[in-house]
């Protein structure tokens, strides 16, 4: 579970609460009204179904979901990649290609880029070809990873334009009806607020946050596996340990980089 | 038909209707404004003709009834894409590209970039010249589609801003003549707010989604030329299959690798 | 003429005319304020003067007008285009740049880039070197074709911000002599909204929409030329007029495809 | 000294004073107020402190001031331009590098990118050397230039933010007080939109049209500079005169194109 | 200590407070105001820390304090650094790479890009694999940096969101219990306003300027590190002094440029 998502969305929500009750409503539940809700989610819903094939909206929507669980990939486990990759790189500085067929098992790696890029080492292809596939594939998987970033993007615009629309509706309603008391008036106000207020809130506290961190996380595992393409693509050329400890440190912060002395 | 498109619109529609009747409205019909309906979207196409060519404009307006068509390019297809070009390299490394002038017909194919590209083939063009000339097609290609992705947008910009218009046009009318009930002033700004409203709804619920719906779809098009260039830009090389595949593959998703074994 | 430019622009002033009369506007032409079309033409051109160079601003004010004019390249010119280059190409395969330099006369035709690049086919310039300097050629005139579309889109910016400029003048003098009647505060505030609403018409119905057509068009120009260089650059070589056609098809759209056996 | 700007600038405030009288206003001078002034221009001067190295925002402001000085760099120096280069490969061409070192005074130019490309000319640097590192120095300039673009761009989004920030102070203590006579809220609201006017005047007039002269004069100033570069790097080639006529008509206007068979 | 910074930071708080002092507040102390403060401030960190790891966000707000620290690059710094690296081109051309191994111990630089590139350097690595790897370095800690810019950067668009929301809550509230006083619909209204105050302030004066600052400041490492980087990877090839100071100088001012002779 990542702890910064559900502690940052539970305060965003608490603080929520409290600027209504310190604000000193008479009438708290007045903020919760279920027909803005419905205009403004639904809306918003309704549109990007329009502007999206509907499989890429619910892995979208189930994205939003996602960001809560931990990403485990942090400088540690990079240290760990590199270190490993060196492993590979010293059993087929030893014993060639044929050792590392025997120590290593394809199947075992649930990793797609390790799998899609050993598979084609281990059956001798050339380090420029591997490296041009497997970028590719990085590439290509990013791109289809980032359209969920699009949808809660753009998602993002729709919100506040369906707020402003429920408000309209309220105004016009109101402003057709005026001639009444000064109270109903202020009442036909508060309501038709209450969808802008929805709109802003949904966008800003759910939608952009969401988008925002799923953009971060796609960006973290391409970015590792980067590394692992860089490490993987050399070891038909059989190079020196070093050498690739050289190549994979620059990926690394500097306070972090892997030293095989340290070993 | 692409049942999300539909139901996203008519859910869309809906949940205005909905708010305007729950709003509490006394005369729903107030909404129904011609008008105001002329001055939105009559002026958002009058600017978008002044902007762009005419058959740019018309094509663009073609393209917003497009969205409503089911695309027929899913990861299923394109599986079955790649089957095929794996198919017509075993033929060419049986029997050479003569064998497969035999077995495919050019005119039997509707795909553009399938007949430009394979009358190459067949012709015996060289792998490179191929590659280049068919990878431009297909960018000219995108590049001209896109053109209906612009104009959409640019009329998402017009539509809220001759909203805009309407409004200001109702406001300095009602503010000339008012002196007179307030009653007649609730009017006459309900009824300046109504062209506001048709700007953001027209602009959020049928343009700016038609916009993202079609670019995606042309993305996706442009998405599967490009995997058949890759493939078919191949064959004059007779590759092995299983080159090819390795070579296609990177293109799919992890979960839907194709795998010649598994046929 | 440019017909759709020219109906557009008339029925974007029709239906704003329409819009005040049936607006019930008892005075109409409270809306022809010349003080505030001064403010708001006047400062939008002064703004721009200071923001560039004298002999451009005015090359883009006449680029306003020049949108009127039609423009004469379309799919069927293309066609022709490179019809007229697979001529060429034929004339060189049987008789060399020599039997060219007898047929082909560089003054006669106005278009700069042919004249620029056939010149140094006909002094024998190399293929390669012929590409390179008509492509930065090419580049360099639509790059200064473009500040007149830059030019367009910063005066767009500057047109709504001169008519809030004016509302806002407006406004404080008319809360500085608040507390007379009701009614002069009415029409303080009425003469107050007309420059931003000639600030957004200003933008939207005339410098947004020429800036479009304007890109448009020089796209276009633009989009010519590099067929042109593309088939010129090839001349030196002696080309198959086939290999000419394979060439220049990739720049058309696929139903329009030149097919010398057709000729 | 740059008539467009001067004139631009006059007329900008010319017609709003004018705007100001023929507004009706009773005391024009309430449009004077030393601490919304103070307000607006201190506080975006105050920000773009923080946001920029010292030296950097004095090098903007005093930007603003050049934008009034004439550059002088238009086509015809740059037909000039171009003529002296073919000069100086024309003494080449006969007399070889050594001429050159005795017709040509690095000294006596003034301009950098002269100066530091010459140099290398005449300590016989090879041509593709001279190109890259002189190309890099050209960058490097137009840089560290573009910093004074982008702190003026920074400038004009802040100058809006501070007067927003003020008439947000003035109605809030405004409406504090409110309860008092009509006449003195209209008064306190006066004041309060004023720090809106001048954000949004100060913006307009002066920083952004600032930024894009700025931004326009270094571009010409660079485009300056890479014929010079294109040019001079060709000088130890010995290029014929007529080549090097080629190689920098294409940086020139058609209508404008050099031609040594006309000197 | 950053003095442009601590300046600026001072003065926009100052006339803040001065601002409201001469406005006439008759009790400025409603503009601290805890619960607004909580509101914008707590709800723009809350979004913030769904939106990005918690790392990175505690990285960015450390970022933020940073800013005040003056950074000790500049054109004089960036002198001395040319003028030490073409001291160790000359210990290289004398006494070749081994030489430079006795007189420069890598462990006495603090500077991870020196002491990465030269660790190549001292054994024996070539001049285009130095560059290559630490050119990706260098990319890679720019990459690493730029991400407290983008925080910072998206925090400055939540601040006026949470503010928006802060006021729409106090406006329904407020409009809710209408039909009392006019004085208490005032009070309610002032409230209501200071969260958008506090968060156009935060987003203006704060975080914006800071992410200008901190963008500003890597901007300028990566620069420092790219002249090291250019110089350091000459080594290797012993190039002439005279070679490596006309390298390195088009990265400087021209008024600032490195002379071997003025030494």
């Amino acid at each position: 579970m990542s702890l910064g998502t559900i502690i940052g969305f539970i305060v965003g929500i608490v603080l929520f609460i409290y600027s209504i009750i310190m604000g000193g409503a008479t009438d708290p539940f007045v903020f919760l009204h279920f027909n803005s809700f419905l205009m403004v989610v639904g809306g918003t819903i309704a549109a990007t179904f329009i502007a999206f094939k509907d499989n890429y909206v619910i892995q979208a929507l189930y994205g939003m979901i996602k960001i809560f669980k931990h990403l485990d990939i942090n400088s540690k486990t990079l240290y760990e990649d590199v270190g490993k990759i060196i492993g590979w790189a010293e059993i087929v500085k030893k014993g060639g290609i044929q050792d590392l067929q025997n120590k290593f098992d394809v199947n075992e790696n649930k990793n797609p880029v390790i799998k899609y890029s050993m598979e084609m080492v281990l059956s001798a292809g050339k380090s420029e070809e591997i490296y041009r596939l497997t970028e590719d594939f990085i590439e290509t998987t990013y791109d289809r990873n980032s359209r969920q970033v699009e949808i809660l993007d753009t998602m993002a615009t729709f919100a506040p334009a369906f707020g402003m629309i429920g408000t309209l509706v309220g105004l016009v309603i109101m402003l057709g009806s005026m001639g009444g008391d000064p109270k109903s008036i202020g009442d036909g106000m508060a309501v038709a607020l209450i969808t802008t207020l929805y709109g802003v809130l949904f966008a800003n506290l759910f939608l952009k946050p969401a988008a925002r961190k799923l953009e971060q996380q796609f960006s973290i595992i391409k970015y590792r596996d980067m590394i692992l393409l860089e490490g993987i693509s050399m070891l038909p050329n059989k190079p020196h340990p070093y050498t690739v400890q050289d190549n994979l440190n620059r990926f690394l912060d500097s306070s972090n980089h892997f030293d095989i002395a340290d070993k």
